[in-house]
């Protein structure tokens, strides 16, 4: 039986870890940390997991950790570099959640985080954790970067279309909805109910740390010179990412041809529903899938792509214990109701 | 030209002060207090009032509001006493919309809120500012302690049933939905959005501060000896109140004999509207209004009482202008949209 | 491995048990009717099963039925009494989840449900399905009248209270909040999101054909002469009902008392969780659990009760599902998350 | 006084009017009508209006209206062609909330709206109602087609840089997110508050009818040759439009270079306000402001422009008073709360 490890577990992402791997039978979880609340119950802070996770919250110790064989390290972007040295050392293997082996560029790293990069010796044995991309490196990895929530919703949108050159590279407008649980367990007033409710605001346009993630790993799994403008918004649900996406053609296509590259290209990848209709949010809440919808406008040389996930799911915890499945040789789909 | 200041106007009371005032004509808000906003814009703190309030929160400086005729406290429970004396010392007229002057019983104050009074020498001056019980003393009044939300939506349902005589007094069950605008400018986990959204639950049972100003406003307004089980749960919207009212028939009587009894206790109150379909919150949202239904239970000799109310409009800043208008010798329904 | 099929399968009950039986490898969907939507592929409808269920909805035949050993009846009440006869006639084992099969008194029926009852010969064969009441009634049953959503959450809140006589069981005062869900797949303006949304309205006050359920239920199940006072309330979420009970207690007793006896009475139950803090809907959204708190008011005399449920779940789909595995003699729990 | 008449006025548009004239003291509603709810009371179908407006639904009859001074039609696209003519014909202005006299263009009108036009003749005269644009034309017009909700955020959005031509006509990128209650008052499963609630969807892409509406404004308002790129969504809010815009940049220019564009722009138009801060909805719920940000976004040339409104006010009924104001002469903000 595998044992694995929470560190970090008091979030939102640490939560769902907990909720899909309670029910596994081939696998158990060690231990959970969360330095703030350590002492506590898992169940007195999500209640819904009483019954199914009988786990206190402890206290972060590296040495404590040692007998597992992956820890999933879900603390913001910032703090998993300060853990992650400590559990490689001992030779755990690691899944970070965060965004702190991510960008192989340090630069880039600390324009857009603004922290100082404290581990980059770390960055060379990095993979970045999403299976449609790297699925053999991810399996033989001893440090998965779990992608961010709106990477993955735009990389899967476009790799496709980048990859098979119909689209112009430069220029590519993204603009994505996300819930509020994207934000984390926020205890500042502009998370707040009523401040967020019946409201939408977009925010950090231009800045936002996964621009960088986005073109980086485009750039890398197409060779393509990607350069995109993205727009996020915060909209008043809980769980969600919805990513429309505008790319200018560099050839003619119809509908249907669009609609089979995308096709082909995801053929035998089971987290990936390439879609007839539009998509919608309902149709991957508290799944590991994402949906994807393509059309083309020849009004004005656009490709549209919608792409849609969880962001709990498929934008952490579900693409996590997908990366861990491949790392165990376990099948992809394990423990993610497929 | 009335002047007045409101103290403490940087939370939702206060916001909606000033759009329910920033339209009059004959009044003006000489100034707007907030001592941790101090310096900053109102319209940058409330963007919604831009072009139409054009005010900076200052430090409250009791001197420095000598000129104004009637003061607005919109602090916290436990801080309006703290400003209250000064303002009174200055003879400036005071409505405070806190807890700190509703009940007469210190003890009782300090049970509930857990606070030391520290202003008791003001309680004799003090009166219950819900027009619809006290409307000749309110006019003459120099200090009005404006009722709570969940007291207005209680109390304007339960007091012709009292009065009347037509139910027991003892073991009232009152449940109570509020929105989460009730909370104030929350900065907590708990209130944030996604703790919130989809989620209902239910707080202080049997220990809420309003249960005795409920008891003690009802028992001074209809000489009965009042108790009451009251269950306030929090809900996921932004505005409104819904109170749904059980007690003991004390006499046989009909639909049409409770909705008439109801009707003609109400005569002539503007804001309060007897209704013979059962009520909802979108006819009372951004209005001043309590609507009520009355319905006898033969089977169970229960008179069931439903009324609702926004509660930063009814339940707080619109009833504080109701207030006010009486202290002026204004048209009740002045500025409130009637 | 056992054979089911879901007659009305493209309501949300429908939807549900497709998501809760998709996953199990002992048992298998062998077809899902809906008359309305017959030659439609289920994923279309419910995009979110694309990839786990491969079914088209298909015209009720009950001849076509033959080979499975339970039909899972989810059609609105009214319409399940027109198919259940001729299922039974084929000596399938059938879990109604409509209300058809709920009430023992046919006059009862016909007077809240206002629909002249068709098969009043089966309802002497009919189990009332919950399993914390009627365990082995359940195991041994061909007909399970699946219980209603409100009924299964205040029914739960009141057995241990009233078994132990420790409430007084005349005039109980029973406020719920249910999802929108609640109402089925509606395309009537007054569930439309706008109407509803920022909404509360409470409905069918004193006349919910829920209301002889529960008290019907209890009766029988505790002997005592029930009777209640029931108020639904409408609330803008899209599952979970939250139900807050008033009881006057009949014996003094501490809040430490009345959890023992509730613990007590639920020990071995495993979809009961008896809470010391307050409940919340999320602990329970798509979980089959009912949370249920008790606490006593000294002051008024009442024992007040919260209990929580997922109205799809345990209130519909979940609990038929824990009835079938009853009936199979499978582990209670089988398919249940726990 | 002025007298006015609503027809069609059962749905959210002609709610929304009632609500804004309810408190002129200057005019008066003559009639309302509503085929579908003639005899009916208005303030049972919108108790909010409850001791504001007291009017009941009547049938339209043309030769009923002939006192008015102004007809407000709310009907649906399709229907308002169908009675302005007869009310021309009697000399009434007209100020139709619909789409049927938008677009100049007859066979456009019928590619996009699937409807035969039924009314050419009177396209001559009527006048595109953006005050913002047509302030004069409006002023002395007859027949006023008020814009659609969409095009008025997006029209607002991108005059300023396309009659200052800095940036690109071609290949605009507009996405936009709309609250429900631009759906009307929607009695579908796909409107229901469980279908919508926590979802998001685009619909539309590339076939709106508001794309002509755009794109024919434009072009007739900067003498450009504008193509946009529309995906209109509807996410779970009731009211507001939050649109962002994508431009290519025709010149090199700062963020306060476009800032100031578009202060000077829309200097001494009331309802325009250019924010140095990213909008949100709340700023504009129940107001008939457009919010407007700019930014330049240097690495990928692009102008990025968000705007935001209330579908109900600016984006109809607001913006429907707002003409009719200038119309009679009036100041433009008259009843328009600033």
């Amino acid at each position: 039986m595998h044992q694995t490890a929470i560190i970090g577990g008091s979030g939102y992402s640490g939560a769902e870890l907990m909720r899909l791997l309670a029910g596994r039978k081939d696998l158990r979880i060690a231990r959970v940390t969360a330095n703030a609340s350590a002492g506590q119950r898992v169940d007195v802070l999500y209640p819904d997991l009483a019954g199914r996770v009988d786990l206190i919250f402890e206290e972060f110790d590296p040495d404590a950790t040692g007998e597992v064989d992956v820890a999933f390290v879900a603390l913001p972007s910032g703090q998993g570099m300060t853990v992650v040295p400590s559990l490689r050392e001992r030779g755990i293997r690691v899944i970070d959640l965060g965004g702190d082996f991510r960008l192989q560029a340090v630069g880039e790293y600390q324009q857009y985080y603004r922290h100082i990069h404290t581990a980059p010796g770390l960055l060379k044995e990095a993979v970045y954790g999403l299976p449609e991309l790297n699925r053999e490196k991810i399996a033989r990895a001893s440090l998965i970067a779990n992608p961010g929530c709106y990477p993955t919703s735009a990389i899967l949108a476009l790799l496709p279309a980048l990859h098979h050159a119909v689209v112009e590279p430069q220029g590519i407008v993204i603009n994505s909805l996300s819930g509020i649980s994207g934000a984390g367990r926020a205890s500042s007033v502009e998370y707040s109910f009523t401040e967020l409710n019946e409201n939408v605001r977009a925010y950090k346009i231009g800045v936002h740390q996964h621009v960088p993630e986005i073109e980086s790993v485009l750039r890398a799994g197409t060779g393509r010179d990607v350069s995109v403008s993205f727009v996020p918004h915060l909209i008043p649900i809980s769980r969600g990412i919805y990513t429309t996406v505008h790319a200018r053609l560099a050839k003619t296509m119809s509908d249907e041809d669009a609609a089979e590259l995308y096709e082909s290209f995801y053929r035998g990848m089971p987290f990936v529903r390439v879609k007839r209709q539009i998509p919608q949010i309902h149709s991957v809440v508290k799944t590991n899938y994402c949906d994807i919808y393509v059309t083309v406008q020849p009004r004005t040389g656009h490709l549209i792509i919608v792409s849609v996930i969880d962001n709990l799911v498929k934008g952490a915890a579900g693409q996590a214990i997908q990366n861990m499945n491949l790392m165990f040789g376990l099948p992809e789909t394990e423990g993610l109701g497929v």
